[in-house]
């Protein structure tokens, strides 16, 4: 299953975007250690929120454009599309 | 502003859940740098996602539970209130 | 419990809001039934979406606010808190 | 565009999905009218929220399916995938 991911060509790029919002999520640990003010705190919640969202996007872009140039088998091309709509189920839910 | 923050009380709390959503943040730097399959890492990144959203919603709840109970001055109240429903306001968009 | 709501003040333009919904609502109907575009029936069902969260917006501000302004004992101060935030939680999940 | 729609398999089970919301909206009416208290009125908006995201959900479940297994040229399949990208973006965002 996982031999031929599909989102392979934006690897370097979701890879940032994952150092980013560690980042993010480091920041997010000082400010509640210092005990700023909570409304600030929860801007950056939403901001790292928004970030990991976006890389969610990313990957299931991938992953559809991969269903759609690779399937040639409808049985597959179906089970990966199932997989794909639960993903976005998920998403569209968290 | 920050003299008196108000989620002091979940203080220790909210670190530990950022400090456990940092770990599932290298976590999916490590599924996306082996090139896992895709679904799984968006799996990932949607408990990620709804893990911060639960750090905003005790944030938010500290926040809250702050205004009713140390607003003195309805002015200050007003403005906390509308901080607080601006924060809403992002996390129900985000 | 419904003896004094605390949305009173702005239950016209609350009103006003979920008659446009509904208008929504039957103008999708209405593109289902003529087999439109898909994608441009879903980009009408996030509208619709949308305003919904802005009626639920409008209303939990309205509650925030008449907990604050009318809170008199603590306890029912909190049970109300207690609400608004579970409210809160379902709005951000949905 | 419009010519061969991919919702088509779906489109009473939709009907019948957005007439219950359209009873929703209705319903939401009658209980701000009634000045109902306002955390009860905010579930039904939830609900309703939910529901709409259903319907969503199904619409492109139906359109990336027919993406899957009707496109043959290549540049319309990628337009089609860019749409859908698109809409996916809205609705986890909205």
């Amino acid at each position: 299953m996982a031999a031929e991911p599909g989102y392979l060509t934006e690897k370097q790029a979701v890879l940032t975007r994952l150092r980013r919002i560690e980042g993010q999520i480091r920041g997010l640990q000082r400010l509640v250690d210092e005990e700023q003010y909570c409304i600030d705190i929860l801007t950056q919640v939403s901001a790292a929120t928004k970030a990991l969202e976006g890389v969610a996007l990313v990957l299931l872009d991938q992953h559809l454009e991969h269903c759609l140039t690779h399937a040639t088998d409808p049985a597959e091309a179906q089970q990966k599309l199932n997989e794909a709509s639960a993903a976005i189920r998920r998403l569209v839910r968290s």
